[in-house]
This record gives structure tokens, C-alpha cells and sequence, in this order.
């Protein structure tokens, strides 16, 4: 249907391509197909019953409140449990610098629209998290990607990047979406210390940091920008993002950010405009369900869980994966990475892949400069560890065939993660 | 706390001001005041008992399904639900035209993502809804406003307006927020067909349109602009924009967009950057509650009451207002309008009225230009009928002290609204 607004989209339009994740969705709707392709959270270990509780006692006590208009900054109660929560990772922060988010997805949004003026750079890792570049992309940011060994973001390129003036640094210290790798203690400290020398601030998106399975908890950028400084109070250049998508459940859709007062103040005005606030109901239930500890025994039982799951997925790329293939090891969170021998396209494997039951995330997806194409993400949280290993193995098979039919002159030297 | 991110704010955050309605609330947080300033529906109409009995429902049947990710477009049964409704008013759509947003608010701001360049010109009436504002300055968009009178835009300034080349209209043409003006079948037939020979779309905009008390309901825009094609088949040319906050309640954040389907995959991708999806859950809840009829009961019983506060308001407003002042008589919605005598600023007013308990909103708020510094929008919906008699008796005593107060030279004649 040809109508009068088909000439009028604004040019910040132009930049949205059609998601690839959505594209992705509609060919895993085969009914036999294992999908390691989503970043779906493993649907078992929703807390069904204490969300029944919860919507009762909410509705019983606080019936109208719950169903009226209500703050842009969010539900008081929520806002301090969420206070407190930080101050317990180390965080010294007040329930004025937390802004609730419907999901971290907004907090991305919001961020480009307080910030973000058109041709605007952002240094990223590469490979990056996919949504971020979809949210910063409608303000027409521009990208400074910093390659990434098995510690995370490699300092030897930050200094270049800082130097060009980047608005902020964008990183995801902890099991990282999609490579699954965590930024070490060490290089935590360099990019805290350089960002600060170049006068750049960072935004710090830590949606699986509870969710470590082995290994020490490592401070957060925030953190150890409050040390550099002799405190524990929050310095404010830091700003934070985390969500309850992963610990309570996605479908509830809320996140949210920790930064200065002053940037809260804007970021508010900005939500205003974005949706008016977060539901009311939805807000008081999730606080309901988290308090009184729930959430801790909750984080502490779907890490024991997940942790099955990445010891599964670990186990059946070691069975089934041809030679010349290489993983990462994450330590935590929902994802894994592969790297297929150079000269192999993912997309053009994803096809076959599904034909055979099987579907991943090709990995240029998420790089900024479209490069990565011999790179998959690879999600072990949603299937389970029966499912993994026959995914595994479907998968593992339709490589070996199309190394196999590649003439060796096409298949790169490995490169070098 | 002074950081990093002072000095990084984007330009457009420059048009973002401290919102009126936001310092308006901190000045209403007396406990003895009677404001009439939100835009809060009834509390006592908010259907609890049906929420406590559909979110019990939706976790026990549903329970994992509505905890996780979903689809960007919204809850499918929703959206056919809606579809439906529409094609009850006449607007005949199907669910692949129908956008679930987090409220209208967000409709709004996806309009202004997908289609806003900055120093685009949108057509507004004058005064006109201030959340369309707020979201619309935040893509640098200018406007045009078109005065109103009690039968709505005055269309004798419409031509001239549609000749400087503006984006689209934005209309609200039941009840509008802030004047409770509804415009009248000839000028909606006019608007349609000039906005049609100008080659410019429109957006409408209709919160209120169930809650109509008195007289006939009259086609929306979108019906008509089907009509003078001779059909019943909705064109695409008007964007149609409604809400669940007046009929079901404002907390669950859900409202819908009617558009060609081409607009709905934009608005999608503009949506997936934003906040990915609505909440699942309040999604299916919503759905639930309003399934098998109960939403068109329920609304017949919201239109009772508002009614009833409707009718005290307008007897209030007579035994109550001093000479000179003058109001609209809405036949439905949830807001008048009062003018003042020029020369009195109803912000000052204000100040004055909440020291006496009581509150409002300042026009010159809903006016694109800050204009109608005279006039104020008063909500009837919120307050039961004593409450309005309360406060209404207390703002005449307040606006007749001021009317004395001030030199005859200083209170101009009457505006013509």
C-alpha cells in the first residue's frame, strides 16, 4: 500500500536495517529446530510461583497505586533495593543516581539521546553488542571498534581511539554479549586510568555480572574508578547499566542506570518523552518478588544451572567440532563464541545450518565495521543440555561438510581469536 | 558532582526544559490539596479484581511464555483484539497494522523517531497535547500551530499552513487534551480533504474518543479519509494513535498504533532500538482483562462516572468563577479549559491557588509558541464530585482576590477562547 508517508521518513532511517535478529527469528520458527541463535534466558528457571504471589499482594495492597501514572525515575522501594544492591558490589551510590529503565535496551536509547549528536564516535569492542549499535545507530553515531583477545578489550589499540575524542567508551566487562569473554582485572584498571587521562567517560553495561559460574567476581569499572581515587564513593564517570532480565525474567522488560544525579535529570526528561515512565504494576511486582532476599538465592540457583549448560555446550563443541575450529571459554553469562576456519561465511552457513535443524548468530552481526564473518554467537542458556549436545552435533556436522567441500586455497590461516 | 559528562550533552538535549507538569506535581504534594492538574483517571474505576483474577490466569496457563522476550509488534492476541475494535469504529485494519506501544507516549516518540528531521514543521492546533511537544523537541521539529475555537482547529488557518510544507497534522480531534474541545463533523470532512489536496498526512491522536457522555460519536479521521475513497478499507494515510491508560488504567504503560503496514515495519525497527518490546506479561494480562466483552462494560461504567464529575465541575465552575472568566463545555474526556482575564498569568496564579490548596495547569504549557498565558486546563476525572466543589469554590475565591487586585487597565478584554 503506497500511501502519503512513504516519502517522508526522516534520514535518520536510512541507518535501520531490517534486525538481523529478527530476521534470524523467522527462520528458527521450525518447530525440530534447536536454536542456539536467541539470548533467551532459560524459560525453567522462571520464578512462575513468586510472580503469583507477588501480583496478588500487590494488587491487595497497593490495587489502585499499582494500576496509576506514577514517576518518570521510577518506583521509590525498587530504586533503593536497587541503591542497596550496588552498594553491596561495591557501588556507593544513592537511589537518586538510579533511573529505572524499561529493560537495559532504553537505558542504551536513552543514553544516545542525551549524548549522541549526529557523526558522534563510540569506542566499542569489537565484536560489540548488537543492540547497542541498533540504538546508537538512529542518532547517527559513529563506531571506533577495539579488537579483543581472551581478556577483553586490548589497551595496546585503546589509546589510539581515546585520542580521536569519542564521546564515551561503551564496554561490557563480564561474559561478554556476544563473545562471552570477560575484560581482566588488570586491563580494568588501564582503561579506567586511560579513559581518565583522556577525559572520556565510559558507560559500563553489566547485564550478566551476577551471573558468574566459576572464578573471583572481578570490580566493576565503576568501582575501580572510585579507587583510583581513594573512595568508595561513585565518581560519576562511570556510567552503569544493568536489568533484571537475566536474574528475574526478560518478558517484564525492566533495567536500569546509575549515574550522576545530573545526568539522571536528563536522562528523565528524555524518558518523558520516550514512554511517560515504566509500568507502575510491573515495578511493584519485581520488587515484591526480589525483596527479602529472594533474588540472591534466585541469581545463586540459575548459576548453577547455566553453569550445567556451559559445561554441556563446552563438552559437545570438544565431541563435535571439526579441526580448525575455535571457542571461547566463558567464565558466566549466556554465550559463547566461535571462530570457523577464514574463507567459511556464517550467513551463508546459517542457511544450511537451519535446513539441518540447527541455528546460531552469524558474528558480523555484531561488529561495527561488518567484519567477523567467520565468527558465530553461539546461546547455551535456553536449550537444555540434551538439546545442546544433539544442536552440538547437527551443527558440528553441517561445518565438517562445508570444510570439507571448501578447496583448501579458500580457508585462511585461523585468525587470531 | 561535577563529571565527565557535564560538558558532553547533545544539542538537542538544548530544547529539553525542566518539564511544567513535573514541577507542577513537587507543588502539589500538599496533602489538603485538590489538584486538578494531572491528566489521572479515576483510581476507583481502575478494575482490580480483574487484573488479581487475568495476571493469575496468565502465569498459570501461560506462565513461562509471558515471562520471556517476545516479538517486537506485540502479543499477537492483542493486536487482533485491537484490530477488531478498530473495525468497530470503522477503521478496518488488520493485526498487521497494529503497533502495540508502552503507552501512547511512546507512539508518539516512534512517530517523531521514524519521520522527524530536524526543523521539520508539524501542524498542530493551538493549544495542543504537551507530551506531543515534548517528544517532537527532542527531534528538533518546529510547529505551526492553528488556532482553535469550540468546534476545534479553525480550518480558515489551515490552508496556509499545509501550504508551507509541514511533515504531517497532529490532531486530536475527541475531547482534546488540554481544552476538552471536540472538533465538529464538517471541519474533520474539511481537514481530511485539504490535508489530501495538500499531499500532507495526518497523525490523530485519541486517548478520550470511548469516553464520550453526551451526543454522537463522530467518524475519526481515519474513517473519513477512507470515505472520500468510497471505501471502508483503511488508506494508510492517517496514522491512528490509541490507549489502554483511560479505559483499562495508566500503569500497565500500553497503548496501540494504526498504520500502513510499510510504517509499522519502521516504527518496529525504531521500536526494537528503543526498549526492544512491551512487557510480555502486562501484554497478555491486558488481553485477559479485556477479552469477552468486559472492556466494553467497563467503559460504559468509566463514562458514568466521569459524567457525573464532569456535570459538578460545570456547576462548580458557575456558582464559583468570578465575572470574566470563561470555560469550555466538553461532552467528554477528561479536561476544561478556563480563560481568564488577560492580564492575569496563570502561572502566578498557580503559586497563589496551591497556597490556598489548590492546583491546575498554566495553559501557555500546551501552546507551541507560549502563548495563552490566560488560561488553564482543569482535569475533572480525578477528584469525586466533593472534592471538585471544594477546590473550585477555593480557586474562585483565589482568581476573584486577583481579579480585584489588579488595575482595570492591566485585564484586557476577553479573548475570543
Amino acid at each position: 500500500m503506497k500511501t502519503l508517508w512513504s516519502q517522508r521518513y526522516a534520514l535518520r532511517t536510512q541507518r535501520m536495517q531490517s534486525s538481523i535478529i529478527r530476521e534470524l527469528l523467522k527462520l528458527t520458527e521450525k518447530p525440530d529446530l534447536i536454536s542456539f541463535a536467541g539470548g533467551l534466558p532459560a524459560p525453567e528457571v522462571f520464578p512462575i510461583e513468586q510472580f503469583k504471589v507477588a501480583t496478588q499482594r500487590v494488587l491487595a495492597d497497593a490495587g489502585w497505586r499499582s494500576l496509576q501514572y506514577s514517576a518518570t525515575e521510577g518506583f521509590g522501594k525498587l530504586r533503593e533495593m536497587i541503591a542497596r544492591h550496588m552498594g553491596r558490589y561495591g557501588i556507593e551510590v544513592k537511589s537518586e543516581n538510579i533511573l529505572i529503565t524499561s529493560g537495559s535496551q532504553q537505558a542504551l536509547d536513552l543514553i544516545g539521546r542525551v549524548f549522541l549528536n549526529p557523526g558522534d564516535r563510540i569506542v566499542v569492542e569489537r565484536p560489540t553488542y548488537l543492540g547497542a549499535l541498533q540504538s546508537w545507530n538512529a542518532y547517527q553515531a559513529e563506531y571506533q571498534g577495539i579488537p579483543m583477545d581472551d581478556d577483553g578489550m586490548r589497551i595496546d589499540a585503546l589509546e589510539m581511539a581515546l585520542r580521536s575524542g569519542p564521546k564515551f567508551v561503551y564496554a561490557l566487562p563480564n561474559f561478554q554479549n556476544p563473545s562471552g569473554v570477560t575484560l581482566c582485572l588488570s586491563r580494568r584498571r588501564q582503561l579506567v586510568k586511560m579513559a581518565d587521562e583522556w577525559g572520556v567517560p565510559i558507560v559500563e553495561d553489566d547485564p550478566y555480572g551476577q551471573l558468574r559460574f566459576e572464578g573471583d567476581h572481578l570490580p566493576s569499572l565503576a568501582v575501580l574508578d572510585a579507587e583510583s581515587r581513594d573512595g568508595k564513593q561513585y565518581t560519576g564517570n562511570v556510567i552503569y547499566l544493568s536489568t533484571f532480565s537475566k536474574t528475574l525474567a526478560p518478558g517484564i522488560r525492566l533495567g536500569w542506570i546509575v549515574a550522576p544525579v545530573e545526568v539522571i535529570s536528563k536522562l528523565v526528561q528524555s524518558k518523558q518523552g520516550s514512554d511517560l515512565h515504566s509500568s507502575t504494576f510491573i515495578q511493584m511486582v519485581a520488587y515484591e518478588v526480589a525483596r527479602g532476599g529472594f533474588l540472591d538465592r534466585h541469581v545463586k540457583h540459575i548459576r548453577s544451572v547455566y553453569r550445567v549448560r556451559r559445561d554441556a555446550i563446552l563438552a559437545a563443541l570438544r565431541r563435535h567440532m571439526p579441526p580448525g575450529v575455535r571457542w571461547t571459554k566463558p567464565e558466566g553469562g549466556l554465550f559463547i563464541w566461535v571462530t570457523v576456519p577464514e574463507g567459511i561465511d556464517t550467513w551463508e552457513l546459517l542457511h544450511e545450518a537451519v535446513e539441518h535443524n540447527v541455528a546460531f548468530v552469524p558474528g558480523a552481526a555484531f561488529y561495527d565495521d561488518g567484519s567477523g564473518k567467520n565468527t558465530m554467537r553461539l546461546n547455551f542458556s535456553n536449550a537444555t543440555p540434551q538439546q545442546i549436545e544433539e544442536g552440538i552435533e547437527r551443527l558440528g556436522q553441517v561445518l565438517a561438510r562445508v570444510v570439507a567441500s571448501t578447496p583448501a586455497a579458500e580457508l585462511g590461516n585461523l585468525t587470531h581469536r
